[in-house]
């Protein structure tokens, strides 16, 4: 399985994955989901994959081949983030159509994207990228996307995250996502990988890898466990007709 | 869809279901998936239902109408809470095989019980059982079962609840974990049922349906709201290398 979340804010991007993959709980790889492209003070693209990894390293390595072929379109050459959301969508198309084209069983082969990014002049856009090549938008009512194993991670963006609020603290909010999805399901696993876009800069950000033992993460995750335990002391007790 | 938790702890058993159906998104009504049956002063039996409501409510009327018609075995005659589990995996099986007898479709029909109660002289017990009929039984390492739409509200139990947790600490630690549920899944919904149980009591409690505009409930809710936000906010900043 796989986790990964994006989100677009006020002030920029933030992209977290994780890095296992599992073909059976005996066959446990890491392997990299969050790829980054860009040219600096031009544009910047992070995406994200979840799903079957043949199907997604074969849409990563279509893209990057041809940007080193220069064969057009790629992804330096359309104009907006949303021709770039199309590219993928169609390159994402045509590996699963060319691998199913034998088979009736597309599900086997089916993986999701998040594409975030911004081009020079335009807005920052995030993307959902479904198998069928099709896709949403992040807005600012709902500023964020998650792909893979999301349910456990999803409560403390439900409830803490919103649009307006700072980077430094998006991050926080995420990598606690993350602490509660590794705490409860064993197919998503260290490291993660972690990049942070910020607004304007057409920067490409060289991100940052968590290993398990990095200190900044496990201060993170105990004071989090910490938070929870007393949280929960420091709630009003029920009343009587709760207990009879 | 469902969510139905249940705690076997040092003090006592805590049981809490929600009570939405859904077939469809426009097809949703209340039903109640928390069941108790018992003796006062010698038996305290509870069945939580997730799955094929046709299929629940069968199991649920066979062993009420083998109570009322005095047929044995039942779940006042037999004399373990292993054997009424037994009876109770026994009663689910015949119930699938009877709908399924003409199809290959058992995974329709599936459902899942989380049975708890105490006989007395005998310890607390809490099983969950699968639509095969078998069961696995609560312990000190893993005193908590789920099920239906069980991965919201998994994070919260899996980092705040352990086997000594006093039972009035440990209900508030329950509805939180419906309260993360209900916000993150509309499938999950409102009125709730609680019931708790307190060690050795033998007691049937009447148990507590919360409802949306429950005033504790509705503290509950925001104070957790609170926590959580405040305890991003006051969770350590990130280094520089996760900006940059």
């Amino acid at each position: 399985m796989t986790y990964c979340c994006a989100l677009r804010l006020k002030d920029g991007l933030v992209f977290v994955s994780d890095t296992r993959t599992n073909a059976g709980v005996d066959h446990i790889s890491v392997f990299r989901k969050l790829y980054t492209f860009g040219v600096e003070g031009e544009r910047f693209i992070s995406i994200q994959t979840s799903g079957n990894l043949a199907t997604t390293q074969a849409v990563i390595s279509h893209l990057s081949n041809h940007l080193e072929l220069r064969q057009e379109p790629n992804l330096y050459s359309v104009n907006t983030m949303f021709e770039i959301a199309e590219l993928v969508g169609q390159t994402l198309r045509k590996v699963i159509s060319d691998i199913t084209a034998d088979t009736d069983e597309h599900n086997n082969y089916s993986c999701s994207l998040l594409l975030g990014g911004q081009i020079k002049g335009a807005d920052m856009q995030l993307y959902n990228i479904y198998s069928q090549g099709n896709f949403i938008n992040a807005t600012e009512d709902t500023p964020y996307f998650q792909i893979g194993e999301s349910k456990y991670g999803k409560p403390i963006l439900d409830r803490a995250l919103v649009y307006e609020m700072p980077l430094d603290e998006a991050v926080r909010c995420c990598l606690i996502s993350f602490d509660s999805t590794l705490r409860s399901n064993v197919s998503v696993g260290m490291p993660l990988d972690t990049i942070v876009y910020k607004k304007d800069s057409l920067h490409i950000p060289n991100g940052k890898r968590i290993y398990e033992e990095d200190p900044y993460f496990r201060q993170l995750s105990k004071q989090w466990s910490d938070t929870l335990r007393r949280g929960v002391q420091e709630l009003p007790i029920p009343t009587n007709d709760y207990l009879e």
